[in-house]
């Protein structure tokens, strides 16, 4: 039977990034073998297990020991793969030491080991994502307070606006990524490890405990334990159907893949061949076209905003998922193992993705000026209306740069030209004033304030606004 | 032009309750109104617009003194209602003090008021939602205390697998709530006002402060009064395409329905009429069929499940707007409003529907012993299982009451009668141990522990176990 | 108890659009009534209910006769509304002619009556979108057969790709829109009627006809008749959870605003100010800020794009409640009420924007030929490759031009002046040749073709290619 | 860098199932390289490449001549994977035939080759689909037939409603799968070859034409040939940015979880401990637990219920991947890839499975009579209703009932005996008459007839309704 190569042909988000590697079959196979011997560690540390069980059985739970396309197909029969791999591996352990064979699986069910697997493999990929959500944010909080000056055109509706900063623009930036590694981080710290046994009253365990002589209330104790063995959070409850850290996850990694996909676009944006205000950074085929020479395509931004595109449908998913009928439900459990592995691993390859992208970014101001001059001054005609409120009223003023805007897109005129010819504003202002009112650069308000702001509220600034800053 | 009346006919979720108020076009109005008017004040409190001009504009900021459906349907012109909203509010207050509509919208645009009544609306329901989920935690974790002790089959996959107590699933059903409303609080506490301008530098506000003599830095001062003046956070930056405020709205409203989901999904499968174990709380009519009199549907819980499957696509719409481009998006915002609106409702209407059936569930647990003694013992294999395990390990233990479990089902005959003619069981075990093994109610392992643990968590029991404790 | 106006404040898509009407409680509730009304006049097509009762069921059948308000609050009781609905309904048949209201609902079941009005609405509203997406094709072929010859640049991964023609363009957008029509016109015809009594086994409706003296097998002949009163379909069986036709309109809906999407998507990006070659069309206050006087933005294309981003959303919870367990589900049905209406206002005000913004779009080719010129010759890259490849083989030719491409975006200077110091470039072409090669305009392929192909299929040409053709 | 095995370990619905080898990394490299040999093959077809390089070219077309692993990883830096696949594959070519080697990827771009290849592999995927939804409709068919007398409750919102048959039951399935069968079949005969070259004008096509002499327009006479040598529907345009084929290809999947997904549905509920109707197809470990000796788990619905739930959330990002930008866009066409790889083989494994679960379902008419006895008469109330209507008038009939039915279920005793003790029946019906009122199995209305409804649709049945027919 014919079995393919995970390699992410289809994914170029992450293929060959470090999170690939973290979510492969084995190596959620490999979770799973560290899950069962979380449990013999920790039913050993409530004096059941023997030491020389928990060693034979931490001796030979390395995945590749295991059959894993046999595996996988024998999951069918029952809807999970740990059915399969309880019985192979009690054999493998069995092999090296009969007596340890039995301490294999004790008290435990499917859930408990698949759940538990599930919550170390995404902590270490949280793990990476914060790792590279931290340099994503250096950079961005870097380029905020370099380009705090930098002036371009503000743009909404896909129209320019008014003038803004490309300082102030990278500050927002950093705010997603700053909200998306506190909630990280909150989730991470949380996963707990599952135990529950067949239908979360830990009775299995609680009464091989009493086989054993064990101490204890039988089956509490060993939430602790267990949940230390894997360096997972204790639960409160068993939480077979109680799936908010499930949820939790898929909602953390879309907003991990919303923040970046925002700052994807706005560099897509931006390196429109019309607007080249930034580029991504070069590389050797970066951006190359399978037919035209001159292409240097956002390829960065292009993977994270693919991968952006995608998880929020994962995340659905998983959040469908806590509609889980009974102890142990038929069919939202199933449904959630492989998006969650879909989500984390795109959510991490964007990420990394990322780094580069904000480490390596390309900023062309001159372009940005450029771009400032194309509407002849129509970018600044709110800060008109302003200065004109008091003589016409803020009502007329507004009508009055309203027909302006108009007419100079109309006849090709500036701003400034037309409005020279109205008494209205020549009675007020003189054509330096007026010249001085029409500089983009100098209505950038308070962009300079927030990125002071963002910056300070990242860490990335002290208590001061000298901008000249802790750095 | 016909326009209809917002009554809910399709969504019984929610029509009638307190939620659904809240959340109608006049909210929303009269909320942008009110974001309106905070403006006004916060302006004034950093010495800008004069004390008259805030009480003028405050005096008339009633939705109910514009045309809603006229501004409904202007809407379309800018793609946002606010555009003629302001057009016609400034109207309204010129006719009551003409020098006061200067001070109207004043440096303002669309997006600013639009966000805010959101977040006004948003708080509001949060409001609603927590305090229902309180009293539906606190009816659960009553429910869990006092059926500690009542056993019923713990289902999984749909069957029978072991015992458990509805004292412990009620446990679960209560960690949902609690984990759901503590994230309630923490989102509903962090929403922010929205304040930015044209294109999130604060421009205008600035240009006009200026004009208006007023000190500060211009701009960045209004953030902290308008914020108050709203009840609202005080945010780091302008958001306007920083859309983490409403991804976590989104994220925490699909957690709401997903953990009531949860519970109502159980209490329909319990009340199966083969199943018969609880019933929803009676009223006159509830419940009932066009067609069949004897019917006493669940119809709290379906409510409840109706809404639970339908907020995760919101959610999903919410996600998705972060990727919103440059200052401010054409269409990522606009796609926003309603999912939000549809989102709040759904969520108010199942947490209000969730107290009344918490509040009023009726237990039946005579059918839960009935349903218990259905497989003849079967339920309890998993305990042979293990008592068998010291004589025969644990896989011969295991193979030997699956094919005892078979051999009953077969034969119709119990677990106990097959068990019985075995002599590798009657050895290990006298009748009476046997038919001890055999007692369901025997074998809840640790619920009773856990129950106390999702007691305590929720602060429903003191810090001891003895059960009394303090409610 | 307040109630709302559903004036679509937060939807300017529909808001006051035709589709708004259609769907409103008022008209759910109409055809609700309509419904009952078709059931009447089935059963006495088939020599049950006389003629009479008929009339005086049908006389009184309007949705002002019923308090809709009460009507939405009592369906919380049943967790629908039909049941409170028949109820009050009988009272006011009664009121006219007692006789006649037990003939009202005769044999029916809720959801009989809720699944054939939503069916009745779904029809009404695919019939405003296939008229509206009639009038949208028929602009934008005529906009593809007038700008056949109108050249802009072709563009990839937001750069510069190759040439291509806005009537090629345009082309797309009516394939689209054609896609999208023949599916709204299937769904459309074969929208069933619903009738399958309590649980779909027409078991009451037989036991009345038998109780009438009523010929026929007994239910089965009733669903011709019943389709017929309605004008919809008549279903092979009962549909209460055989939901293909919620999913199948779930997905045209879907389909109707990704096709428009698309085309208003582009319009966004081709109308941002660096770019500059289309416009929507003028109308007072369109496209007007509340805060920017100069502002024209694209709002129709936003009105679309908005609904294009939440269709999906709901199309996905109606494909979802297929999984509706058992004869009729306890959740899955209720959960599509909601978003099918709002999936049919949106693509139904997103189809009427359409006509305005297809009829309407102002190109601007003299920004077109502008633009072409920007990368001096890039754009043209991939011709100078393959006119090189008989000289240099083909990977050597791209190499050649990628090289040259960035010598040019490096210093400045044009593609056919880098080329012109290449003895590889001089020594195949003449400065006439090579200037010819880097025309834009003459590098389009097939474009006129592909536009010829796309009006064929639309029938907007005849079966020739003269491009003088029939319209 | 570590590469994982695609096994499957985390979706057991596809696992080792024929789908699974269809949609590897290595096929879609295969389906890639098929793409080229087929644009090969067009352009000898036309006049253009000679005999001898397409030969090479074919010879040489095999997946394992490349390497994948570094295809995959290099795919980033193009954002896909086909630029780097051209050029591995032109020096495959040039290898064997140096000539041959400037025929490869000629004219083309990226997205007609990845574009294509999908085409391809849905094509086998939906081959596949069909013929088992052929299997799964043949033994959903003779199950209805065979059941067609046999009585169980119909059950509505949870609770016992009126009586229905299995055959009912089955046809209603079995319709279900014959939408989705007609569905499939209408799109995978449309499945369209996708060739357009860098922007969809076929420029470089028609610009290689002419360079080789070729006859014809330039371009579009490729388009027959093309789509032939690959077997797919020839596109009228290319549609690199029209993505009906796409949004249609996630429609039609979820369509098929969807059906198959209440199928599943259903059996889980009917197989529930309690009610314990039906039974899965045993076989060896089937439906085993890892803790529970006696479990026999719905294991084949549950793997189809888990793809029925995740597969409308891939047809989402499916649907959006409409709202793609320019002439090709820049991440929602790499959006695609992954999720219609995950729908395919989701919707491939669960058809799969359902042939087994539809074939060998096991029926326990026994249990559905004992379960049909469960409220003492209360599931037919509704026929008692209709019986006196006559008398006391429906609606004074239906309250009679309904006091009844609950006066039984709360005394214990059945309807029939609550009824006997009231004057109105007595006097209306004699014993005799009463209890054949009250039997079941004379309550399933048209059922028997929409059967044949069913069966003839399905071509089952011929064109007669005598149900002995043509089988």
């Amino acid at each position: 039977m014919s079995v393919g190569t995970d390699a992410g042909l289809l994914a170029p988000t992450w293929a060959g990034t470090p999170v690939a590697a973290e979510v492969t079959d084995e190596a959620w196979l490999q979770a799973m073998l560290d899950a069962e011997v979380a449990l013999a560690r920790a039913q050993h540390a409530v004096g059941l297990t023997p030491a020389a069980a928990v060693e034979a059985i931490a001796s030979v739970a390395h995945a590749d020991r295991l059959d894993l396309v046999a595996l996988a197909h024998a999951a069918r029969a029952a809807a999970n793969p740990v059915v399969a791999l309880v019985s192979a591996f009690t054999e493998v352990v069995a092999a090296r030491d009969v007596a340890a064979a039995e301490y294999v699986h004790r008290g435990s069910t499917s859930q408990d080991i698949l759940d538990s697997a599930a919550m170390l493999i995404a902590r270490r990929v949280l793990g990476l994502i914060a790792a590279d959500l931290e340099r994503t944010g250096a950079a961005l909080a870097a380029l905020a307070d370099t380009h705090r000056h930098t002036v371009l055109a503000g743009r909404t509706l896909a129209q320019h606006a008014v003038p803004t900063t490309l300082g102030l623009k990278a500050a927002g930036w950093l705010q997603l990524v700053a909200d998306a590694l506190a909630r990280v981080r909150t989730v991470a710290s949380a996963l707990p490890a599952q135990l529950g046994g067949a239908a979360g009253t830990l009775a299995a365990y609680r009464e091989y405990a009493a086989l054993d002589g064990g101490a204890g209330e039988g089956g509490v104790e060993l939430l602790a334990p267990f949940a230390e063995a894997l360096g997972l959070a204790e639960p409160v409850l068993p939480w077979h159907t109680v799936r908010t850290p499930i949820a939790e996850l898929g909602a953390v990694l879309q907003l991990v893949t919303g923040a970046l996909g925002k700052f994807a676009l706005d560099v897509q944006t931006l390196s429109r061949t019309e607007i080249g205000e930034v580029s991504e950074p070069a590389a050797a085929g970066r951006g190359a076209s399978s037919a035209m020479p001159q292409k240097r395509n956002p390829a960065l931004a292009t993977l994270i905003v693919a991968a952006a595109r995608q998880v929020p449908a994962h995340a659905l998913v998983l959040a469908q998922c806590m509609l889980a009928e009974d102890e142990r439900p038929a069919g939202a459990w199933h449904a959630e193992w492989q998006p969650l592995r879909e989500a984390l691993r795109l959510a991490g390859g964007a990420t990394h993705t990322a780094v580069e992208l904000a480490e390596g970014l390309i900023v062309h101001p001159e372009r940005m000026l450029a771009n400032l001059e194309l509407t002849g001054g129509a970018i600044v005609t709110e800060r008109l209306t302003v200065a004109l409120a008091p003589v016409l009223g803020k009502v007329r003023a507004k009508k009055l740069l309203t027909a302006a805007s108009a007419e100079a897109a109309d006849t090709g005129r500036t701003i400034g030209e037309v409005l020279s010819g109205h008494p209205e504003v020549t009675a007020r202002f003189t054509p330096d004033q007026l010249s001085e009112l029409l500089d983009p650069a100098r209505y950038t308000g308070a962009a300079d304030a927030l990125v002071d702001r963002a910056l300070r509220g990242y860490g990335h600034l002290g208590d001061t606004t000298d901008g000249g800053g802790i750095r």
